[in-house]
């Protein structure tokens, strides 16, 4: 399956004085790729969260920064959904750069669990929610 | 009055790549700033939103920059309580740093109402907290 | 002279437990459609700064917030040039919202210095960019 | 080898609005603890850029998320030293909450390289600051 493709650029708010992309913030561009991913499929999180109760919590995230990004740089963001549990989901991303060449700038495995949005607990996706996720992965 | 001091250390989250410090993390230092102000009359944000349903959200907020900061510098955020009103509270607030003499950094105006957490319409104050904050600025 | 229009998509890392995005990321977004307004007219500020040595520092800033955004609401920024100095810029710009009408949600007015990159002093704007810069507006 | 604890509080900016504390800000509080670990020692960033040209950089970064944190939280991150190579950092942090027990929130391993501000390759610790953090590890 194709990886999910989202655009993203590098701002003033997301470099740090030594001249580069702050390490966190990557991983504010991986969340909005996989918001993106799930809008993409006809889901709103603020909806989800809303009529069905359900957020999508991070358990785990693993990251490899491997070429620094900089100011005015144009990133692509590609997701690709690895699993998709009971009541987890699990996505390879990568972040790269469009020059002359594709160039790797970090890779990243991030695993989450659906949980009630009240108690926090462990949720099953809905079922037709759940088709269509591993469908489209 | 006196001001209320509250410390503030800069991260490399807090710089860009200019060098210095982001000119929207100062609006941070300040929000945190009043926060500890309110906590050291006794309250706590979250209590208030959750207790109490009442939310203190900025209406306006007016700043200066005057000179940079950069990373690592120790700051000093000043917070005086200009006006509280029934539904209302404004503040000004200064950012300095100090090494050999005071250098004033940046000043600001903010406006804040009290709205409710569910309905984010305009709400009195309570009065006992009115009367506290009232008394502390 | 028609407003340069941005639009932002509100994301998680916007929003704080208010349930609303969070008052000082509104700068960021007001700093993003800067950028993007002078990217459209051929200006990048990574190269403004590594080959020019010039920064836009911003001076003063002040905002009104008028109505709350949310998650996965889409805004558009609106960007007007209203003054530019031999050494300044000043922007009016706003923030709406559009569903079935258009919801202003907030209004700010900005002051940039133009400053050299090392020494932070102000510095007269390079003829031809303020030329392109004043026929913009 | 004790552990060095830096204490943090949770702010608004810190929280998103599924009410906890965002999955990336966690990263911002572990380099804010690192920074202290590193300045307990009698080092700054800031000198050790501008003097020694010398910059850490996140390589590699793996969190595991255990409970959320909210609001007004009063958080410990503790920061171990792991490893100190020629030119790399190996820290194991975890993010506590005290109150009647202890609760682990987080649990992080972070390597970092040391790398010429310049040039971005990587640069062997200068002996004196490597044999301070090994002794201190």
């Amino acid at each position: 399956v194709d990886a999910f493709i989202w655009p993203i650029r590098v701002y003033y708010e997301d470099t740090d004085s030594g001249g580069l992309v702050y390490h966190a913030n990557y991983i504010k561009y991986l969340e909005r790729a996989r918001s993106e991913w799930l809008r993409q499929l006809g889901y709103e999180q603020s909806a989800l969260a809303g009529e069905l109760r359900i957020i999508f919590a991070v358990r785990s995230l693993q990251i490899d920064y491997l070429k620094p990004a900089r100011l005015d740089d144009r990133l692509e963001i590609e997701t690709r959904l690895q699993h998709c549990g009971r009541a987890s989901l699990v996505f390879e991303q990568t972040a790269v750069r469009k020059t002359i060449q594709r160039e790797l700038l970090g890779r990243a495995a991030i695993k989450l669990a659906v949980v009630d949005a009240d108690t926090l607990k462990p949720r099953a996706l809905p079922e037709t929610l759940r088709a269509e996720i591993a469908h489209a992965g």
